[in-house]
């Protein structure tokens, strides 16, 4: 079975047990009270964790201020995955014109302009601008609920234009920020693993984009700035990864303009829960059936 | 005190209280446990009520596909509403300029086309593709929780551009669906009655765009297709629509080409729900500590 009829198969079975409905966009879809019972406990379960180590919990909109995107130059890094918001500010007259394009299958593009807002490609570029300034001593630590956006259309159901990510953020000084990164991940894992999940962790680099790209990638890979926590999701296809865990030194302290307590640039680092993952992983690890998961499973998401 | 001035006093004092955290764009806010714990709450108790009529749930993501947005003929009746996601798809050579006029604050937008997804307008628009051809006899009932972006940036914080809706959406027998408008309405009220919030049920029409608009707004108020449930929530300001009503007759029934079990054109009809706004509702009548709510809420909301 080639890998695209991998995804195919995965996706079949997923669309075919009601757990995800077909909207007719690749990588978009709608989810089932079943699929969204699991994703919810899953939430719960990692703030949980995050609770404990006393982070401040934030719900996110899916749209990112253009502001803070231009701040963590994005655009340069990864632009074929973002998704700008493009809106209407016309008069009748322009309206007309853009309702007789849009009939005729014409470019209409140029009757609309840049919205203030993007569709968010992570959550944790909403708390930087929240911590511009000095920090308290120690630094900060956010946890964030939401849902991303990355264009690139697949058949892998894994691979989504829209889903939900669960991150938790530190910001503050460079020893704790590089802890933060390796604490976060261990502790990620045994989570995962608590839910019957194996996972192997490795080194890893963000897709960046194009030729110069490439060179981004090698070093963010050989300075081991980014790992990411593997497992097995689709038969027949290469391991999907659930988390990832980053370091970031002062890539977003110095556009933020973030200072630590004793007034050095602040580094952050941040663990992100591929929410809609996980829940695919528990569904291809224990049956498209969660009443049928094995009980220690169930306990463990749902109590 | 002016309206302005109402608007910016609430949202101020939902700010202070930590319920709401700002992004830098109006209408736009990260939201915290508290505000999130009453969200889930209200969904809940509306979902008790749509799985006692038999509806099947979806949680739908953010984003539409534009195929199905071009169906619904928005872009005629909303333009200045919408929000139409824009992506890069260019060369190496393509993205050096997009930088170079990103930096320079040049207009950067001709270097993106038009995705094959827009912001969702209304969770209803998902479920109508999925009713293409004929419907089995009596109709089909569904209940959508997600979030939708409407282009109307304000200092009202009940006015949000990016909004949770929850809707039960029927399509099927005019007569049904005509009876679905009535009892759903009725069934709304009665509930967020429950919650301790004075309803007052009002004709009411959509936000058509420009000259043409105001026709087909006033046709939609007198023969009574759309009806609000509106209540006081900032003190000063005009009462604030917590849920809505609507009769579309045929009107997505056509585009998508869904017919009755007798082979007619179905019509449709769909209640939605208002989240973050009953939220905002809840807490301007409660008290923004729900921990200090009457027991009587509390008990209905969280049990």
């Amino acid at each position: 079975m080639s890998v695209l009829d991998a995804h195919l198969d995965m996706r079949d079975r997923l669309l075919a047990a009601g757990l995800l409905y077909p909207t007719g966009v690749d990588g978009v879809y709608a989810r089932s009270e079943a699929y969204e019972r699991i994703a919810a406990a899953l939430d719960a379960t990692v703030r949980r964790w995050g609770a404990g180590l006393g982070a401040t919990l934030l719900h996110l909109p899916p749209l990112l201020p253009r502001t803070t995107f231009d701040g963590t130059d994005y655009v340069r890094a990864f632009p074929d995955l973002m998704g700008s918001v493009h809106v209407f500010e016309g008069s009748d007259r322009e309206h007309a014109e853009l309702v007789r394009r849009v009939e005729r299958d014409e470019d209409w593009s140029g009757l609309l302009g840049p919205a203030e807002l993007v569709l968010a490609p992570a959550l944790c570029h909403f708390i930087y601008p929240m911590c511009s300034g000095q920090v308290p001593d120690g630094g900060v630590l956010y946890e964030a609920i939401g849902s991303c956006f990355r264009h690139e259309p697949s058949a892998d159901p894994t691979r989504l234009q829209t889903f939900r990510l669960h991150e938790v953020v530190y910001v503050g000084e460079p020893a704790r920020a590089l802890e933060h990164r390796d604490r976060s991940l261990t502790a990620g894992v045994a989570l995962l693993e608590q839910l019957g999940l194996s996972i192997s962790v490795v080194p890893a680099n963000d897709p960046f984009f194009g030729r110069l790209g490439a060179a981004l990638a090698a070093e963010q890979h050989e300075e081991g700035l980014k790992y990411e926590g593997v497992a097995p999701v689709v038969p027949g296809a290469r391991p999907t990864a659930l988390l990832s865990s980053n370091y970031h030194r002062d890539h977003f302290g110095v556009p933020f303009g973030i200072r630590t307590a004793d007034g050095q640039t602040a580094h952050s680092a941040c663990i992100g829960f591929g929410t809609d993952r996980i829940v695919l992983a528990l569904l291809a690890e224990h049956g498209l059936d969660p009443e049928r998961w094995p009980s220690e499973v169930g306990m463990e998401l749902f109590g």
